[in-house]
């Protein structure tokens, strides 16, 4: 819609301007001051009144209802959790590997930079004001110094910061596509992707990433799904729910691919560097020669302080391909609701510049030793076929249903798993990935040790060697 | 759109299920396991590939534009005042009335109270995860304890926590109201609510206050608006960029008008308690008896502190016309991009209950100090009409554009008003409400003194005694 579509109506009291206004200065609405509403109906004086006395048709009783937008606004995480009956075994106490949340067992602290850097922004109130709709200059030009390289250089008017990484990827997507556009999403994925997409009537399409292959993007099914109204391709590297880390020559596939369409990425980046020892992960743009990206990320993940909710959008269009359209049409976007607190943008500089590199590190060999304990038990436990992540903070696990015949698919199973052992991992069918589960590796050793001895004993009671489809000769 | 409405590729490394899974654990996606697509198209295997060889039409060259949302997103502000020649004049230091923060010259610094909750909070350590999408629920049980009250009482369940009262009322529109839907809207009024609801596809009517009754809403107007696609009446109290503040006895009107054509309300409450001595405002909640109501507020205004972004939604629904369905829809929208910073949300228990009540009375005190000295000496200014605020931080002033010919219309005034005497108003196009303009009252009193003296002087240099329609009979 144009926003000719919505009516201004005179001013009875009459205050307004003789000489009407030129269009311009009323931001092309039709206001005026002649008595003639917006759609060019004059206003006749009835008993005594500038507006018709009898009204037009309308509510005769109360009938209030939610919005479409409102209705189809799912998140499938919840839709499955809350359908689960959660009732763990009241003789083990509960070990939760399903919260995406690296805080919630104290064991992961943040940096005492990041919490000094806050303090000296309170105290400096210099941050209490309304920012720019995209973030204080400076805080934009600590991200752009922050993430810049020869390959992928950034100015602060590439950085636009938001509330949190999910308003980034909220902002991404607004400004790419319109309704019955589509974007191609990975499965297993992040499930906000669709929680935003589909309830504006974009469409998501989902692409396969190769269990066997690390979980590398298949590209030919990318290719297959790609039409003209692919408005975007979501790249999450490092991946949540997998923990992988596609290597150099996979992203220049993926950016091959992406060239030879013309869809420009969206590159959820909000694990980027936190990738195990010994591997590597460049930025989808540092690799880009053409195709334009917008980066994801924010404070979540790397500096442990997911509910400050602070993120940003890095613009990388080294051939002008988004032009200054799409960049100002993510400020007008920015300008709904503002973006992320100011006494975090006034502490970035702070935590970006100070945070030591042992916090980095320790961090990430902490996720790695859980990682490989979480990984290595659950490697000999008949009927289950982990998947070793190479960073972010979790790990897939496969469940061989046929032999599990107790159970009808990876829901039932993690089900159970909470009511024998108290154990709850999250099911994949959460990501649209049935027959796996996630495991989140930022819990406590012993307590990733004991859950993995309770995920043993259960599979052990429950395993069948032969699958139950009645062939009975391996028994 | 419906969720049908997604395609969900089969996966082709057939890792899925032998058993297809039912609906409820997919959440109403088309998932499975056997190959077919959501279209029910069977993927054959084309040379070797699962997916057809050649791929539907697509892109040949890169043709990324901004999408309509994006487009139709408006800031009548920024569209008005970008469009302004503000050149001030060299001799004279600039004086900005047009600034709605009142933080911005240092005079109004924020409760110590207010900054310790802050520092506490994060010494704590306790509010560095994820929040509930809605907000803790012991920060959601402060606000409603704050705000509940005998006649509209609030339990943690009717209070959502937001980024900034701008996502309040974000939500508020996006959960009331459908694409063809109409609001209601003050004119003059906040250009937010325009600026939310145009993009969606909702159509803004705009209803007239009466600048001669100190601001009251011309209900006779808002009738003759009503139909049966009005899904909200906005009312603004007090009011930007007015400065009024609504009796009880009109309210109590007001609500008779929602009441009989059964509209609910969105009550922009975020100056509520900022009201001269002498002068109350219940809140629209403590005086309806059956009207639903969604009441949108914040830290911003009364704590001084906008840039951090905490704002809540207010339900109040006590003949439960809203119901689960509403409440549930302002859940799901929440979990789009969650709200608020955790470390506001931590700190607001301290905000809220510690804030020394000598804080707010002297905030207020000032305000109407300036607005005072603002108010006489405007008054006595000839083509001018200051309208007396009596809460807020804002007070609107007529303009006799007959008497300044040398000037279009209060664009064109203000814009040489900066050129001439480096006073900056905003002009109240910005509002829909051409011929005025607005002062902000938050800046120190000898800028409001010198600024009056300013505005004196241009005034007085352009006024002419007589109309300019060619009578100078009066000469």
């Amino acid at each position: 819609m144009d926003n000719k579509s919505y009516l201004v109506q005179m001013n009875g009291n009459g205050v307004h301007s003789k000489t009407p206004l030129n269009a311009k200065t009323l931001s092309g609405t039709g206001v005026n001051g002649k008595g003639v509403n917006g759609n060019g109906i004059h206003h006749v004086s009835v008993n005594g009144s500038l507006y018709p006395a009898k009204a037009k048709s309308r509510r005769q009783r109360w009938e209030v209802k939610p919005s479409e937008l409102a209705k189809n606004t799912l998140n499938p995480i919840r839709a499955i959790v809350d359908g689960m009956k959660l009732t763990p075994n009241p003789n083990k106490p509960m070990i939760a590997l399903s919260i995406g949340d690296p805080t919630v067992f104290g064991n992961l602290p943040t940096d005492d930079a990041v919490l000094q850097a806050m303090k000296d922004a309170i105290d400096s109130q210099k941050y209490n004001g309304y920012a720019p709709s995209v973030g204080y200059l400076k805080s934009r030009q600590t991200v752009a110094n922050f993430y810049s390289c020869p390959e992928a250089p950034l100015e602060a008017e590439d950085v636009i910061l938001t509330s949190g990484c999910s308003q980034a990827i909220d902002l991404a997507i607004s400004v790419l596509c319109n309704p019955g556009d589509n974007i191609l999403v990975p499965c297993p994925g992040f499930s906000l992707y669709k929680t935003l997409a589909v309830p504006m009537g974009i469409k998501v399409k989902l692409y396969n990433l190769l269990p066997e292959k690390s979980w590398e993007i298949d590209l030919q099914h990318v290719e297959s799904l790609i039409d003209e109204r692919t408005s975007c391709l979501i790249i999450t590297n490092p991946s949540n729910p997998c923990g992988s880390v596609f290597s150099k020559e996979h992203l220049q596939k993926i950016l091959k691919v992406a060239s030879r369409h013309c869809v420009p990425i969206l590159a959820d980046e909000i694990y980027s560097d936190m990738v195990f020892p010994g591997c590597s992960s460049p930025s989808m743009a540092s690799l880009s020669k053409n195709v334009p990206i917008l980066s994801c990320g924010g404070l979540a993940k790397r500096w442990l302080v997911p509910g400050w909710r602070m993120g940003w959008i890095l613009i990388h269009d080294r051939n002008d391909i988004f032009g200054s359209e799409i960049r100002q049409g993510l400020v007008k976007l920015s300008q709904r609701i503002l973006g992320a607190c100011t006494i975090v943008q006034g502490a970035l500089e702070g935590i970006l510049n100070n945070t030591n590199q042992s916090f980095y590190k320790s961090t990430i060999s902490f996720l790695k030793s859980n990682s490989e304990i979480c990984f290595n038990e659950l490697s000999t436990i008949p009927g289950l076929r982990p998947i070793m992540p190479s960073g972010a903070m979790y790990l897939m696990v496969g469940i061989d249903m046929d032999h599990f015949p107790d159970f009808k698919n990876d829901v039932d199973f993690t089900e159970h798993l909470v009511t024998e052992q108290s154990v709850f991992c999250l099911p994949a069918s959460a990501f649209e990935y049935p027959n796996y589960f996630r495991i989140v590796v930022t819990v406590p050793e012993e307590m990733m040790m004991e859950a993995c001895v309770r995920i043993r004993e259960f599979c052990q009671f429950h395993y069948q060697p032969c699958s139950h489809d009645g062939n009975d000769l391996d028994q």
